[in-house]
């Protein structure tokens, strides 16, 4: 897991050369079809690469978006009317069956359909009409690191096309991801502090409350903690409630309106007491509060990228604090088939 | 909270007689615009309604929906591209002004407007051109009940309504909810077990997986466990980690095809020796598991407005077991408002 974490520059280079004209050429063929609304289809850590895109969509192309139940079409026998509708499935191994039904079906009813994978040779990948090769290499650790970043840089790029953009803000990724990584030793310090934390809570806005998501789900899978991931906005509307002296909480404050946007939400811990670690910049709300810094001249869009980088080896280190294996984590496997 | 759970059967009752009219009238209108997509806003307790409806609009209607970001509109400036998406806010109060503005932007880019709201005279019902009235009557507690169910029911006649039901799945809820409601003292019980449990899984796949978000919500607000909730489908891909003696799993076992498809995820907490309560009916992966029942002729598409009842008083009895005020959960006001 220590070196897929480390190796996702070297990936994020190799998308932004090798596989951008792949991107460009599915930017193309979607661009054809004129989708007016976008759906996705993913589990796990694909579902939160999923999320992030999703607001991509909302705000860079202007497009309603949602995310489908695939028990609707694969156990409920739903065929839905999908026409103009762009379905795209996000998958690591491409293998779980309920997501190759779920885009069969959609083709069916009119859907195009796009699977993002890193195996061009996976059932997904040959259900679907259009494909998006991460091009992460092999991933062995259980945890998926590399692949959720390259899933999530791939789905900026050819969003970010579709919207006419020339994926400027992604230029400097892989020297801002390793700037980000040097950061070890501090992110290691903090991993520490919560060797006995039972509860954890995680919260961010707009483009990172994906990284909310995708840092719960790291910490359950390698540390067993009781990992929660709320947007600010929902975390007010009642599971707030929860916050104590036990339970710390890691807040997503990367610069931009996401993280403007957490104020309030920041305001209210530190009125809680709350015990709080910031990730991406200082909180107004209360500047004693630690902090992991990401670089300021990172654009919001791509913030994601480099914010999950720190959480990937907070629940590394958690683990290995532990005592448990982050490589093979009890009850998981790589590829998790869900009918 | 008890004497509003308590309500509920007659909070259904008016709902199904004065209800109707206004709910069918809606729907011709919503008929009249001839919807392609139909996207979600809500916060909270609501949006767990909103999920439950999403799947009535995916199986019943075939239709494509999602769930709105409303950040994206209030927050991110997005002004999508809405001609031919109903767009359904969905509020007990009516009064959070990230959802108005979501209505209001919604509206200005081409979207028919619909508000599920409890008060008719809500800034949010004025905002939306068509409203539903839940009719739940005046809720004092904190913690949503009665309003929810209420929500549930007026969302299911709806789209029952639009896919050309009769609603006849929904005409003996008030006396299944009275037959459920008698099995009080057996839920007291279980709460009990659950006094010293700092962390607790809710799962459920299909409609339930609504009961699930709203059965973790319920316990986060008024018991401040930290309450998990996953689809069967979602916590098999990584959540199931955190499994273990500490963690008790309530389960969604309801009759029908959601239950069904929770039998893999069932033989796989067997196999983890998980502590599972099952909602619903007895599990075949270990009869030996304690099962608070439902009756086994509710129609599933209206089966989340009863599983939700054994699990509001779960987290009532829970509360009072841990000496905390249900009605006042420290931390909350009745309403949140989230910019």
């Amino acid at each position: 897991m220590s070196q897929e974490i480390r190796e996702q520059p070297a990936v994020w280079e190799r998308l932004l050369t090798q596989g951008r004209a792949g991107i460009d050429e599915v930017a193309a063929r979607i661009e054809a079809g004129s989708p007016r609304f976008v759906l996705f289809a993913a589990r796990g850590t694909s579902d939160n690469a999923a999320l992030y895109a999703k607001y991509l969509v909302e705000i860079l192309l202007q497009l309603p978006a949602g995310s489908v139940s695939p028990s609707t079409m694969t156990s409920y026998g739903s065929r839905p009317k999908l026409q103009d509708v762009l379905l795209i499935s996000v998958s690591q191994s491409g293998g779980s069956p309920d997501l190759v039904k779920s885009v069969e079906v959609a083709k069916e009813c009119g859907a195009l359909t796009l699977a993002v994978t890193n195996s061009a040779q996976s059932p997904l990948a040959r259900a679907a009409e259009l494909h998006v090769d991460i091009l992460a290499g092999p991933e062995r650790a259980v945890a998926a690191t590399k692949s959720y970043t390259a899933q999530l840089l791939a789905l900026y790029l050819l969003i970010d096309r579709l919207a006419g953009g020339d994926a400027s803000a992604a230029a400097d990724l892989p020297s801002l991801g390793r700037e980000v990584l040097t950061q070890e030793n501090d992110v290691a310090r903090h991993a520490a502090r919560y060797r006995f934390a039972q509860r954890l809570v995680v919260t961010g806005r707009g483009y990172s409350s994906a990284t909310a998501q995708e840092a719960a789900l790291k910490l359950m899978e390698t540390s067993y903690v009781s990992a929660q991931a709320f947007s600010g906005a929902d975390f007010m509307h009642g599971p707030v409630a929860v916050i104590d002296q036990s339970v710390p909480v890691i807040a997503i404050n990367a610069p931009g309106i996401g993280g403007d946007a957490m104020s309030d939400v920041l305001s209210r811990l530190n009125d809680e007491n709350a015990d709080v670690l910031c990730i991406g910049r200082e909180s107004a709300a209360n500047p004693a509060w630690p902090v992991l810094a990401l670089p300021g001249r990172t654009p919001e869009q791509v913030s994601p990228i480099l914010e999950i980088l720190l959480l990937q080896e907070l629940a590394l280190h958690l683990a290995v604090e532990r005592g448990a294996d982050p490589d093979a984590p009890r009850g998981l496997r790589k590829v998790t088939e869900t009918l």
